[in-house]
């Protein structure tokens, strides 16, 4: 089977193992496991920021990230099919108690004015205040779009202005990267925070991380044990995430040529396909993907109308040609 | 001083205050309070449904309704101005630990498309599904717009074919009832639940309504409780609300004259004030606020280009005509 | 029928509903309720605190109270019994997030070596600090038992060694005061914050308040508005509460002494009976129960072989020796 | 140094590596991890219970094992120093909204007489009812005591009779039964949910399992992912498990021996040592902890008069004689 489902399907590599095996450990609870701070301190280092968290998913990154920009009782904005809204169950007002108010942006990327429009100043003790926009770069549903770096910028600069913070789920920030050739820092140098995963595209079985300041990173640190996201010796999951950083992240450009060569067999324009995601509109969404499942390729509907294809490190070239093959003959 | 900040400002008439002091009244944690009892059985008769709840505010009334469809973890749409988004405190995510997501309509009604579009079917243990669409009517922050009644009744036949669930936050659902003949019981009929609220333009100092099925109202009773709202002897609270049934519900058509005039005052087309809130686009709001307050006429600015005028029971055709003076020559 | 379940049923007065019907009002959430904001100034000297907040609930105001003092994670410890664990339908967990630890004193009094030996101090991020200690006085389920002054003065002084906060649920403060001679502005100056109820021996049918520092009683007053508290016209409350301030709260001495006269009653030892609430070993509370409704008095069973009585202002001296008598021989 | 601060620090051995190094692995969001499928079929099996489920940490199988018995509102039952109170950060009530009443228990047992007296019955819709009870065995706080098996089986007839549950903080009841030779199915058998962990005696560096029904653990899977635990190809840490069960259980025999060596080196009579704890009071707990690690101990100071060791699987008969020597001259 291809499995073309989801980037987190993959599977580490036997040299991943190899490292993960190898890994120096400590009780990271106690502050001990040098692998888990080495690779914390790398990845606030690749953001331009102070500090990393280690947390065992991305929706726990996020969580955290969020909560630490806006307060119970506050909200963040948000597009409104962003990973945040849609695909943490309702992790942060159940457990952050946070308000959320969405725009609405098909393309995924980010209507700077109608955000600004949204926006909610502090109005004393009455009305609930925007603490944080969320910006999703890449943003999953939107098809793994890329957000333009000058919104990213006008965000920013608005952002200082009113005094809101801005949150970038980051979950595939490395695609974004890559696809654009923008450097880490600069998206880092326009967050207040942000979540980042290694375990989609780059391939890492487990692990997720939080990056901001330091006092952020310090606050969230408990919060993480308190949702029970307090590991102990986590250097064997570091050590994967380590390996990746090294060894995955140009690789990421393969993924968003593969993407680019099902988009044209699905009959879908490859100039909309920015990184590792293809949106297939289909009529028969279900039967589609249940012929595909037939021909040996996983593929997702994620609509009653809409199929989803994602590339990723285990599915090479050859097996890319062959679910092409397979897909445009369905 | 003539006050518009709003229609929470009016005080209990002498009347209304002479039934307060004469109220039967018993221990209504026991429910033994016959006086509530009976505007409970009253309010939900109005609306056709099987019962209702007293609680000391809208914004309680309002959380008990949606919390009664709406799980923590699952998501309510609304309104991005809606009143349980703006101002309630964040009381739905801080309390009941539930998602929003918001469409846009600057003019308060209920686009209904769009919200068919964003709505989230359960899709399984991934994905936040959409217990309720909520829908503001009158819409207070939209000046007091009235939904109307096809939009109610498209949402409503949309909601029983996708399993959601229907949340009225009818504050001001009289000033509605009112300005379009709409029988409150048709209201009632297209709503899973609804709050309603005496203290607005029905005068009552105290008191707001949940009104839905036995069951739901049933459990709305302990959360009440739990949040600190199961009060004793209501019926003094209770009576003030009959009254206001009674006596104030039909001259609210008073409100909405005097609201036209006030508009046509501020230059604002009387035709687009529906019931009893004007929203006066001004390029210095404050000032304008400040500059009626000297000359006797309180207003409030609700953005830095908006000012917004309420008219009530407390502001009789005199005093309007007084303030459409002050307003027109500043 | 003679009703002694609880001091709660007690009807507002003649005299009380007259000062309700005349209470000057405003609007609360704006500040603008004059009679509220003196009742709050005046509870607030009553107990020499800068502050004070009307709630429309004693439990409101313990959430609001005891929230003020311990964050979400943090720990308040209290009695097993205290209305706060038990009768507020778990709003600390549910609403504040704050954990409970309970000490065990069917006496009702504060073990103060038993809760010094059960005091978590700050021990970094790894375990729960015990925030604050909470009392209440008088103690409700141990039967009206007043706390020793000594016991407070010293849990004070260690409480300001270690650096904890002292709460006070006093719904029955009053009858503590008029028990002991105790002032009220000492009971006061030994709690960091307090909750006082005007609903229950004072006979008021809605309110009581949350007392303690300017800084705290701000915070509370925006959490009271998000819990759904935050109501308009509150002076026709507040009317009441000053009212049975200035007429009711002497009285209380004769709810002890009818309390001590329906003990003696029931067998019970008068010496035991300290304030208006007599709790009765009963071998079949539910059958006593029982046969006393049918014979015109309302009592409470509040467990399997346990009954309780509670005096009150709607309960004059005829009618208890008629209770005593009836009670006397089932 | 010889670490004797917490069973948490030890480090996966090669073999154990080398088993997580060949694990094979699916992305278990999807239910498709084969590695962590069959360690949680297997735990589930030891303990005779339908299902399990694989978390980060011992602390979120708390949280989801308490919180499937206990809804928001309702109360558990716990010993005041249990670890569910004490070092989970209060998630308990910040994230599941559940109130705690604590029992005191010096010797870590159950005093079921005691816990009987506490219990709280659901009486409707005014108190919290009692909806679980919870047990630490070993209990942690209490240096690692034995719960006795004929309090288990008190405490389950009485909770059947009663309608309350029993929730078991397994963490360490791998000693306990390597202690008791009480078999795993038995405790398991006595509990209607538990928590094991794997990463304190057994050795693996990540993972806890929560064990119940399959309802609720069906359950707890969708509030795992809401609280940010649901991990992709867990495999490669619950290998480390299997491989723990099949090597490291066993042999906690030893560690019990061990504690025992060092208690008589401390002073502290080695037949109150049950399991791998040993409690060392001291009247300078911080500087004895000061002076061992400069000798070569870490161990951990856990109140200013008390030191507590911990024995464990890296380290071995040598490693304690040395320590016992250190610790024996200080």
């Amino acid at each position: 089977m291809i499995d073309l489902r989801s980037d987190t399907v993959t599977r580490p590599t036997a040299a991943m193992r190899r490292a993960m095996a190898e890994a120096e450990v400590g009780d990271d609870v106690y502050g001990e496991d040098p692998t888990v701070l080495g690779l914390e301190e790398r990845v606030a280092g690749l953001f331009g920021h102070e500090a990393a968290l280690f947390t065992p998913t991305g929706s726990m990154a996020n969580v955290l990230a969020v909560r630490s920009v806006v307060a119970p009782g506050e909200e963040v904005l948000c597009e409104e099919r962003a990973h945040i809204a849609r695909a943490e169950l309702g992790a942060h007002g159940a457990h952050s108690g946070i308000t959320m108010r969405t725009w609405h942006a098909p393309d995924g990327r980010v209507p700077v004015a109608r955000v600004q429009d949204m926006f909610a100043p502090d109005l004393g003790p009455y009305f609930v205040p925007t603490a944080a926009v969320a910006v999703e770069n890449t943003h999953n549903f939107a098809g793994g779009a890329v957000v333009p770096l000058e919104q990213l910028q006008a965000l920013r600069t608005w952002a200082d202005e009113v005094g809101t913070s801005v949150h970038v789920d980051g979950a595939r920030i490395w695609n974004a990267h890559v696809a654009t050739g923008v450097p880490l820092t600069t998206y880092g140098g326009l967050a207040d925070v942000l979540a980042v995963c290694l375990s989609k595209g780059l391939g890492a079985p487990i692990g997720s991380l939080m990056v901001g300041s330091a006092e952020a990173v310090a606050e969230a640190r408990v919060r993480r044990k308190r949702m029970g996201g307090g590991m102990r010796q986590v250097g064997v999951l570091a050590a994967a995430g380590l390996h990746a950083l090294d060894h995955h992240l140009d690789r990421l450009a393969e993924d968003h040529e593969h993407a680019r060569m099902l988009a044209e067999a699905c009959g879908v324009d490859p100039a909309g396909v920015e990184t590792n995601i293809v949106v297939v509109p289909h009529d028969d969404a279900a039967g589609f993907v249940a012929r595909a499942a037939e021909a040996g390729v996983r593929i997702g509907a994620v609509g009653p109308r809409t199929v989803r294809l994602v590339t990723h490190l285990d599915v090479d070239r050859a097996a890319v040609e062959k679910a092409a093959g397979v897909l445009a003959g369905l």
